[in-house]
């Protein structure tokens, strides 16, 4: 099995990706037909993963971009470790890789999931590659015959999960969370 | 370590329990003092267990008498095994044990739970069972270090888990569920 699966080619696109099924080796480099062999190993790739291993310090500099709270490193790696599902994306440039994404999911590897910690990269947003995550993480929950996959969503981000399929409180029912000391 | 921990003794009170933290064997018995020794060993005792087995065929009665869908119990076990607690409760009696209730969660192990399949035999409902299994529930996921206590509520149950500290949509946060076919 190989590493990567290939999202698309080419970084500079504005139109939403599609999924590629195909895998590709990340030494490679897959580029556009080109006259001049250079560029083509020069073309960069997003891809993403299941299996790489998260540096969590790139992963800590990919959550702080986009404004998250730091977490204990040591609790991260717990909850990367006990999670169903870890999806990772990344800019492959000749042999330099970047995270740019990351998703996982808990699971009692049967009825329930829920995805926690979607994040993009800024540099990386506005492209589709948060949807293109989700129809990973969606797919791969669904491959393992896991039926109902939810999550909580932030408020401005309601939109972009409802048009991936979710739908928020479902016959009334309510996302809900625990408060220390509220009773 | 003891196999159960003991809620209340008595199965006639209308009043809240409280959470009592002595364990008590499950074969000796504990009953109210009598002068006749025979119903001392009768006495009915409400107790829990994290670490009990649990039958799924008496759990499957169990989630039968409150109405719910039949799952295949495959996927039940499996569900059950990959859970980060599961904690059952028993009505004891002499050397009788019936499970009257039950519930589990699922975890990154660090950071999120989220609880799920709570139920209560309807004969033992309105007690305060349910309460008390809840308050246990939190209590082994903050002892876990667990800060992200979660779960979706049916509207029905919405104010039992406001009561026990549970807020709907904090923060506007919703809870989503992806449904297939819908994109």
């Amino acid at each position: 099995m190989g590493f990567w699966k290939n999202l698309f080619s080419g970084s500079g696109s504005s139109s939403a990706p599609t999924l590629a099924t195909a895998e590709v080796p990340v030494t490679q480099g897959v580029g556009r037909i080109s006259k001049t062999p250079a560029p083509k190993l020069a073309q960069p790739q997003i891809c993403f993963s299941q299996d790489r291993e998260i540096d969590l310090y790139e992963l800590e500099r990919l959550c702080d971009a986009v404004g998250w709270s730091r977490r204990p490193l040591r609790k991260v790696r717990k909850a990367i470790k006990h999670s169903f599902l870890v999806i990772s994306m990344w800019e492959l440039q000749g042999d330099e890789s970047r995270l740019i994404g990351f998703s996982r999911a808990t699971s009692d590897h049967a009825f329930n999931a829920t995805i926690w910690d979607v994040v993009v990269h800024p540099d990386f947003q506005g492209r589709g590659l948060g949807k293109a995550l989700m129809k990973q993480i969606i797919k791969e929950l669904r491959r393992a015959d896991i039926s109902n996959v939810t999550l909580f969503a932030d408020p401005h981000v309601i939109d972009f999960y409802c048009e991936l399929g979710f739908a928020p409180d479902p016959e009334g029912i309510k996302g809900m969370f625990w408060y220390p000391n509220s009773r």
